[in-house]
């Protein structure tokens, strides 16, 4: 396998990002993947060090523009540490979380810009954007009341900002689905998840395929 | 005064960079001015913290990329919590290296490119770059035999690096110059300290003027 298959997954609240993820994970193994499933910091010491910086904002005035050069610093060691080399090992890399939440967040959310936040990212990334990237669409409320009843998951903070924060978030998404369509795939995640799972396979059993075509007419 | 004045000092290693900032802000005080002289991090603890992990690469497998986004993660927090607010209260603030020696020396002599470092230090900066750069211009085998027989300077790690790298370096800045003219004035470095200073001083002066003249346009 020429070079790995590098999947992201994207959504707001209570999309059901996680158990997506481990759908696909298994359904890799049975097509003979290896597969690494990871998030951001993923267990990279300097990446954890970054988060750690991060998450002292509670105790200081973080500027908004900090914030996200060192979300793409974390992103990027990450990325170059753990992504990179399992993906030249020839792996299927499944990661929670990548590009695109600081783009909808930060960019569109928190209003620094799409634009902006992509500059910062796409030096981050260069070498490699995901293969595919399965956005999950909920509208939030929705998402959060699925979030709210699920007692086995702590609710964090996010989960309580308004929800026309949330909101925000969603619209930043599918602004990024129109700019990224070749890469972005939405699913609507407020179906019962046997059909997102459903679909998300066939998504990326589809990209796998155009993959493969791809990569056998590099070696002609 | 109107929104402060913001002067960067450049150069490579034993260019007399502190020297000529500490006679800047001796003359600009006797001008009425009320001066900060700073540099990064500058006692700002989430800049702090950021410089501290950026120190850890001695441990640890740091990505180029990684490095440089910290790097302007610390500037724009530098930025933000002291230059800014010092400029928004009138005070002229002369700082000691700022973005173009992340351009020098990581987009240029490392290699990451300008334009790419460049990126995200817009990112970082955009709301108030320098009114005035002083690029301290000299040749490296001049520079780095008087960092070695001043005894009472530390040698650091960038004066260990071989000859080529530090003419990179000079490179580099000599090709910022060209691409922000009107922002960054180069002046002869080889020559005594106190022409250097005299050269310094009258460049301040005149953008300092031509800085008041668009103020007071401004007003009318």
């Amino acid at each position: 396998m020429n070079g790995g298959f590098f999947v992201t997954i994207e959504g707001g609240e209570g999309a059901g990002k996680t158990t997506i993820l481990q759908g696909i994970a298994g359904w890799l193994e049975t097509q003979g993947w290896k597969v690494v499933v990871t998030r951001e910091p993923g267990g990279i010491p300097i990446a954890e060090k970054i988060r750690e910086v991060i998450l002292d904002r509670r105790h200081t005035d973080m500027d908004a523009r900090t914030e996200a050069l060192l979300y793409a610093a974390a992103r990027r060691q990450h990325l170059s540490q753990k992504v990179e080399p399992a993906l030249k090992a020839g792996a299927a890399v499944l990661c929670d979380r990548f590009v695109d939440s600081s783009l909808a967040y930060q960019g569109h959310a928190r209003g620094l810009g799409i634009e902006e936040v992509w500059a910062i990212n796409r030096f981050a990334t260069v070498e490699r954007l995901p293969d595919l990237t399965l956005y999950l669409d909920v509208r939030p409320e929705i998402g959060l009341a699925r979030v709210r009843s699920d007692h086995g998951r702590e609710i964090n903070r996010l989960d309580l900002e308004d929800l026309s924060f949330h909101r925000k978030v969603r619209e930043g998404y599918l602004l990024l689905t129109r700019k990224f369509p070749e890469r972005i795939v939405t699913i609507d995640a407020e179906q019962p998840l046997e059909r997102v799972l459903e679909q998300a396979l066939k998504e990326t059993e589809k990209r796998l395929k155009g993959f493969n075509i791809a990569a056998s007419n590099n070696i002609k």
